[in-house]
């Protein structure tokens, strides 16, 4: 199938083709690395091959996990924070299917998030998945706590433990014990693979079957993807490109990346994308700060600065090629509303229009802009979203010069927290 | 009653005291021309005399329909964008008591987002307040012209007259002919108060009071911030100093302020007030670039960039001294989730923690930050923050030198638009 495409067409003026020539000329052998890392021993590149985080039995498990919670629950409650959530999140919020009420908790502290998060599944069939690579993160972690007691209280033990599904590392995890003691489903949370490169192994995937999504028409275009940047030369591959493009601006002061999109539902997975840009970059004094708009909506809020204010930033656009079903605009006779100009178009137009005004006015402003074009929203083409910028990440990172797979700065908000909590 | 104060000790390594001290006197005439501003004719003004938007008769009537709404609707469907929607929601999803269910739409073009909304209203009982100044903008305009025609064959022509209330411009603009034509109730929309600047008259007030919120005790707030910003002398006036400390950051390179908070119901909150600073600093190649942060989520997502990307940014928490019911955590005998030393505490306490824990270790990564102390999420407290923002932006912009109240940007998009669309 066809796949995501990139035009950088209007960054262009502000970057030239002989300087992303020259860039990649210069990070030959950084680049080729790359494209060998695959095949070296790594503690942080599971994600890198996505039938290692898998195997066919892990996911026929997954899937009919998701069928016996999409049988019997009223609410599926998703405990995690980070990658632990905004991946599976991303996914559900465009596609899921409203079967049944999907809840995130674990991933604040807010006193009023958890008493709505109680009173919302009271008297309620519900299944749990808290989600902790090494469980020791204290949102996810206190949050379950008062989840379990409120489950084995309304359930008892027993059918608790039936209704609980715990994903984290296997091998004597403090969760992956608990999960022995309590009788909970255990899922595989690779030891690979870091909470933002993990939403196409079992953290992502058995949220977004509970949704009622095909999580292997997902994977399928992950894996197409994966071909895709790993046997393109540079010059052509679109990951390269845009890693480099991004790195370019950088060094020329644009320090802000804007994720931009028509399309309200890719909210949350902008949230994604930040996370995996922020974390991975956003190091040793260096990095893009990574922000979204959603437009049209935010054309009336953030459009007037991104049209003239400083010129740090730049946009990555998220154009999807077809926006499905479209909704006519009734005639309204005498042009009552002065909008009959519009008379027979459709949004689907509308939306286009604004999109490519949008792109054009900006540029002239003096904004630099790449699109990604989306054939269209399916899990397919999401399962490419998610291989592509994972691997521009790691190449972007490392044009950088930083690395992209840690996050040393959490944990200096952490050894405060925990001083005062004194643990 | 106490109001909101400002801490800015986490700023002066960054920013001395004397530095302060100096623009202020520099700029002192300009800020005496602020305070005087009020008093004089002004087409962009009417905003500072929150009783000029609003009189007795108008707050009653508003109180009356919205009993009234509140009475027969399921769903009451708020059209608008940026300005004439951001502000009430904002207040909303904080307060709102949830007896009928709010929609928002006319803020997109998403073909995928009004077929939504049309299944979401299906069968209920609906009640409409399009809002939009002077109904040239297209989302709220073709979005009402769809939502009209579905009243109307709902519930008829008459009905739907009853139903539906229009906010717009009095004196003649075409939403005030339409509600003519059509029976609408009709509200003003003040001629001197921007979008940006009209959630204390009948734009915001309406939908507040819809969501079962006092909005005579909002109002309250705003008048007691009113008094307390147009009173005390620029060296001890929170507004002042907030307006100075982020134009002196802005001159050494933080070109970025995050708005954090602990308590994400804040998140439209925040999304008012980047509209508000985006959009009234955000030109002639000016401008901090304004952006928001739900901790402690986000400091599982862009906490590494905050604590040691780009040294380019600032935050402005909104901290509140009461966080409400707050929520036991359950003991756990034998500590097998190895969280027992968080037994006995409760959520407030571990919110809290992480609020003081992120606030040092921010600051000792390099990031200025300053602290807005809220008593309580309550009506009046919101009130005192539109206020003290509002008029804070107003010296803010002035002191940068730009005109807080226009946004020339936002029409180059739209004349692209109108150019694909023929119009």
């Amino acid at each position: 199938m066809k796949p995501i495409s990139l035009n950088y067409k209007y960054v262009l003026p502000f970057v030239s083709q002989k300087e992303i020539d020259n860039l990649l000329e210069e990070k030959r052998e950084q680049i080729a690395d790359i494209f060998a890392a695959e095949k070296k021993q790594s503690d942080v590149l599971g994600w890198v091959d996505i039938d290692s985080m898998s195997d066919a039995l892990l996911l026929e498990n997954i899937k009919k996990k998701a069928e016996e919670i999409r049988e019997n629950a009223d609410v599926f409650l998703l405990i995690g924070v980070g990658g632990s959530n905004q991946g599976a999140r991303a996914v559900i919020e465009v596609l899921g299917d409203n079967k049944l009420q999907i809840l995130y908790a674990g991933n604040n502290l807010s006193p009023a998030y958890i008493h709505n998060i109680l009173k919302q599944i009271k008297g309620k069939s519900v299944y749990v998945n808290v989600i902790a690579k090494n469980f020791a993160t204290l949102e996810p972690g206190i949050v379950f706590r008062v989840i379990r007691k409120y489950m084995e209280e309304e359930f008892g033990t027993v059918e608790a433990g039936k209704r609980i599904i715990a994903t984290g590392s296997p091998g004597g995890s403090s969760l992956e014990k608990l999960s022995e003691l309590k009788r909970y489903t255990f899922l595989p949370f690779p030891h690979d693979v870091g909470g933002r490169f993990s939403v196409l192994s079992a953290v992502g995937l058995l949220p977004i079957a509970v949704a009622g999504i095909d999580i292997y028409y997902l994977l399928a275009g992950a894996r197409d993807m994966k071909k895709l940047v790993q046997t393109t030369k540079p010059a052509e591959n679109p990951a390269v490109t845009y890693a480099a493009v991004r790195n370019l601006l950088l060094e020329k002061g644009y320090s802000i990346e804007i994720l931009a999109f028509f399309e309200p539902l890719l909210h949350y997975f902008s949230k994604w994308w930040i996370q995996l840009f922020g974390e991975s970059e956003g190091k040793e004094g260096k990095g893009i700060y990574p922000t979204a708009c959603s437009f049209s909506e935010d054309l009336h809020s953030l459009g007037q600065y991104i049209q003239q204010g400083q010129r740090i930033l730049f946009e990555t656009f998220l154009h999807l090629d077809d926006q499905g079903a479209s909704c006519q605009i009734p005639l309204e006779e005498g042009d009552i509303d002065h909008f009959g100009y519009l008379d027979n178009k459709n949004f689907t137009f509308l939306n286009e229009s604004a999109f490519y005004a949008t792109v054009k006015a900006h540029f002239d402003g003096g904004v630099p802009g790449m699109i990604l074009n989306i054939p269209e929203l399916t899990p397919y083409y999401l399962g490419q979203l998610f291989y592509f910028f994972e691997y521009a990440c790691f190449i972007s990172g490392t044009l950088l010069g930083v690395n992209p797979f840690d996050q040393p700065g959490v944990e200096d908000y952490k050894k405060n927290m925990f001083k005062i909590l004194g643990e």
